[in-house]
């Protein structure tokens, strides 16, 4: 990255940092050795033309776009797969997290249909498959000499897994099971890779035994000839069409028509289903939830990354683009001097910080639960399972709100698809929906916090993660004292969300007694219960950030652990202005509280506005992933955007063919 | 619409609904000659092929894209035009209001390129031409033997017009203007149509005479040969590249390269400049104003109807799918069933219908003071242009909020392009940019609002809209007594308002004691100025909502006054909900009265719930511009999305060609 090419306001943005960006780059890329990895592998992604798309994706046809996508992302898999190979790593779960990770949301823009191969694939064999099926299965999926998806949603049912309609019918006379689409709206829909990509797929289907039903169970079905790529016999296949995002993807459509697949098919590390059509229960259920809360750490940790990205292009687009007047005898100022871009912008920044810090702290907290787990200790799993919920609710929808406030933030030119907020948002948005709808997991967690707030009513101990209600039971009759400090607005935050609980618990408890069944009590409060979760999680959110800022200011320099702290206050001020409402209700916060609480909150802006360049410069993006002509290292937005601008095959020829043909006789039809 | 197919969830709710749905659409469209009209235009639309797209435009590439959209648009225009004629109305006028509205977000799919022509440049020649000017250019614009656009907005300026940086001087020896793009940043970039299908343009630049800036004027300039339509010599002319939506819509960028027009080109209806280079001013800029807020009152009506559209879809379609139990004996309920549902779909109803009724109410005021300007009269424009600022910033954002609310409550089939509401939202969030960016507008109704706020102090009468702050400021030593009905709602939001603008108030002055310049003042508390202006705006949506709800129903039957007083009240709650923070601050509003106006929302939501199929189907919104597999009148949702899926090109071959050329060599790789 040239300086000497640099719009000179960014550079006057980075002579001010007050910090050592390369400090905050090593926390967040996790040490030196990561860094020279990651470093490294830009590099070679950067000057590999095969990894780019010729013509930017965004002017392809949906088939030209899928063709493209499949020659890049093999392209890609092939050779970083070399790259580590050459350097001894050839562990394949690093291509994994590349895939999955960095590539899939950077170079390759709207999604990478191999993915799903390592990123479900691959899980459901280690997490279903025996011993005996990981050993027949494994080898080639790992090599990829198959490729892989994981079908469960059907076009007619999505979260809700009972309801699922595929059926797999155990055959004994022949040791086969029959899968089969008793309608359309079984037909499996969504799966990623699926429709033209993958050959094999695992299927959740409901399996049926000596006319017995015994709930959805794992099958692994090959879907097309590995040498013509046609589709079996009885499958039928497709993909879904064109998405608001992700269209690299390949969502597919599969049907089954009295498919026959060998008894050994289906994978039974748990659940069995013996020669002669007998079902053996698994001993336990808890590992599925393992895997679920897996993937819910993974989405809080992109999330993150997502905002890191967004938040880089439109802080330095911000700090080049000039427009209106402050003081009207001064030049036109940079837009990131009006305050109200500045609150449009830095608590994303935030956010993006401590949603990171946060996943760090749930995996903590999973790898915890999954080693008692092994010892079978099954007894903090509900916790995390009701945190992590929660956690992939509230900051999958946060995320999508702040992409759309920084994209919004870069007025039209945000716009523009090349600006890359678009294709950001489209997976952000997604994640609001895949992996458990987000209201459904908001409802997921109120049904925990009603059970312990129950046990905490009978001064039963509760999990770290709602200790608070304890202490909120303890003084109810009070209250809660207002201090404006982080740690005491993370009190008032739990107290709110304690308060929230006891109110929700009340009208559920009501509606019970005025003759409601429990489930239609409940579904009467849900806004309520919805909200409490929401809550619950925002004051988990700060505490979390709060902490594992703290944690971190042990350990860096002065200059650095300031400017966190910073970042730290700011995300718990905004969290406390939004919450506003509940914190007048619950706690003794009065007006001059809140216009002090405003004023800390415009400082904290004003205070992250000199080092704002630096902190998203201390993002580590390289303008490969960044992939934005508003947001490149260099600043040069205008050049870039004229430069995107000629790439349009539109701009190719000084007249389209569309005058001759339609503009011209309709512009003489009415001489 | 042949009943006999019509799913049966969806036909049991069209028999529950407890008002006549005809009665609420003739209403709704404007009376029984508007419904005539409206429904035999859109049957002449639904039957000829010529105005649909073969191939769903989402399939189709950037530059196809283009091509088809031109030959759609120039089709349907053309026999849109015979249609009227042949009813003996050949008023062009029409033809702005279908191509600009109806069509150009209905069945033109991603916009229309030629709506500009009748949207901005027809008006610009209108609002700016002489008549001499209008006699020379009209008749053959209003034919569209000539075809423009309106070129404002450059590449590095927005909002802030007097930043232009195009310039046009005069040269006195030729009698002709110099166009000239000094900067790259100075180029025009966005105008829709510029690109390739407009040949004539208005265009904004710097006027210079004698050495002299004049300021801002319009300019009409040739842009293509009217035969070859190959670019004029000094016009570097194309388009800006791919965007989030509006992608027929053509918006093109142009740089002069020394380009002469005669003087007579400078449009001179209102300033002048002479022969001999001598310049006039306008009489008044009044008119310009009028312009805008025309615009803007067109936006909030367009947003309502963006809203009635993608409600329509997404609560059919909750009918349709069937989620989840509520009591577990019971067979899975549709989803509109769960309280947390009709929570995302029945605020965007009330919003839809008060968007509306709002918009006529500012139309209404529109009209008044034009008339009143007409006659000299300047008074009530600037509060009428600052209500106009707001309305048009709250409703857009808050629709974009909705469409984006009402697609994910479709779970992952509202993330499919053909589910339509990624077009809409493409369109809706567009608005919350263009004509005035968002927060520059509240802003401007802030700054509006200080200065009758200081008046008020003093003791000076107020317009209507603003009349709230004499009452305020004679009892502003008590809190507002807080009561639970929609005009007590009201006064509640207006005390909202006048007590955060009297705290802005304070903060500015506050400021401006501590030695800062009033803009710095202003500009460190334009958070609170934006949110003064938001809730200035909120409180006159439900007010507007209100009294225009009860003048309806003294016009109505009982039976749809009912529903739509409901409607009111679920939106005036919903309202007050989302404000109970400051609600809590500037009213005697106690917790028991919180817990009271949430259960009220929740009984609006369930008394709404029996008639909302009703109201979307009163909507009357034909499936051919729905355009939405999950909201078609007959409900067989899953049928139309398989059948949208068998559209895809990919699904027309059952192996696509990567399979050969990427993946099966990739397979391999690793053998």
């Amino acid at each position: 990255m040239p300086a000497s090419t640099v719009n000179k306001d960014l550079q006057a943005e980075r002579d001010k940092g007050s910090f050592d960006r390369n400090e905050f780059t090593l926390w967040w890329v996790g040490g030196k050795e990561k860094l020279k990895e990651k470093q490294d592998l830009e590099t070679f992604l950067a000057n590999d033309p095969d990894f780019h798309n010729k013509t930017p994706i965004h002017f392809l046809s949906h088939k030209e776009l899928y063709e493209e996508t499949i020659r890049q992302a093999t392209a890609i898999f092939r050779k970083v797969r070399k790259f580590h190979e050459d350097r001894g790593n050839g562990d394949p779960s690093n291509y994994m997290q590349i895939l999955g990770g960095l590539l899939g949301n950077g170079i390759i823009r709207q999604g990478n249909p191999l993915g799903i191969h390592f990123a479900m694939f691959v899980p459901a064999l280690l997490g279903h498959g025996s011993p005996e099926q990981q050993a027949e299965w494994l080898p080639r999926a790992l090599k990829c000499q198959l490729l892989g998806t994981y079908a469960q949603t059907e076009l007619g049912h999505g979260t809700f897994l009972r309801g699922l309609e595929t059926t797999a019918t155990y055959d004994e006379r022949t040791e086969e099971f029959v899968l089969e689409s008793p309608t359309l709206s079984s037909y499996k829909w969504w799966p990623g890779g699926l429709a033209h990509t993958v050959n094999y797929c695992v299927v959740m289907a409901q399996l049926f035994s000596k006319g017995k039903c015994h709930g959805i169970q794992p099958f692994i079905v090959q879907l097309r000839d590995e040498e013509t790529h046609m589709p079996m016999k009885g499958i039928v296949i497709g993909e879904i069409g064109n998405k608001l995002g992700m269209n690299g993807v390949n969502n597919g459509y599969l049907g089954f028509e009295k498919v026959r697949i060998p008894r050994k098919n289906m994978l039974m590390k748990n659940a069995k289903l013996l020669a002669d059509g007998t079902f053996v229960k698994p001993p336990s259920q808890a590992l599925t939830y393992g895997t679920m809360m897996f993937v819910r750490v993974i989405i809080v940790r992109d999330t993150a990354l997502h905002l890191a990205k967004v938040a880089t292009i439109a802080v330095r687009y911000s700090c080049v683009r000039r427009q209106s007047h402050i003081n009207p005898d001064q030049p036109e100022v940079q837009v990131i001097d009006h305050l109200t871009q500045q609150y449009k912008l830095f608590p994303s920044i935030a956010r993006s910080i401590v949603f990171k810090l946060t996943s760090d702290n749930l995996w903590e907290m999973y790898n915890q639960v999954t080693s008692e787990l092994d010892q079978g200790n099954l007894e903090r799993l509900p916790e995390l399972h009701a945190i992590a919920c929660c956690l992939k609710a509230v900051t999958t929808a946060d995320a999508a709100k702040s992409v759309e406030t920084l994209r919004m933030a870069c007025g039209g030119h945000g716009y523009m698809t090349c600006a890359n907020f678009y294709n950001t948002y489209g997976f952000v948005t997604a994640a609001c929906t895949y992996e458990g709808e987000n209201t459904v997991l908001l409802l997921q967690t109120a049904r925990y916090l009603i059970k312990v707030w129950n046990q905490a009513l009978k001064g039963q101990p509760l999990g770290p993660t709602v200790q608070y209600l304890n202490s909120f039971i303890q003084s109810r009759n009070n209250r809660h004292a207002w201090i404006d400090t982080v740690p005491g607005i993370v009190k008032a935050l739990q107290t709110v969300a304690a308060g929230k609980l006891r109110l929700a618990n009340e009208h559920v408890e009501q509606r019970k007694k005025a003759g409601y069944t429990h489930e239609e009590a409940v579904n009467l409060t849900s806004l309520e219960l919805a909200q409490t979760a929401e809550a619950h999680c925002r004051a988990f959110l700060v505490q979390s950030g709060h902490e594992m800022i703290e944690k971190l200011c042990q350990r860096v320099s002065p200059a650095l652990a300031k400017v966190m702290r910073t970042v730290g206050e700011l995300y718990a001020y905004n969290e406390a202005l939004d919450s506003i409402g509940s914190l007048v209700r619950f706690t003794t916060i009065s007006e001059s509280d809140i216009n002090r609480l405003q004023s800390k909150l415009e400082s904290a802006l004003l205070a992250i506005r000199p080092n704002a360049v630096s902190i998203v410069d201390g993002f580590a993006i390289p303008d490969v992933l960044l992939g934005s002509p508003l947001g490149a290292y260099d600043g040069n937005v205008y050049e870039r955007l004229y430069e995107e601008a000629q790439k349009s095959p539109l701009n190719k020829e000084p007249v389209n063919k569309s005058f001759h043909l339609y503009l011209k006789p309709f512009m003489r039809s009415s001489l």
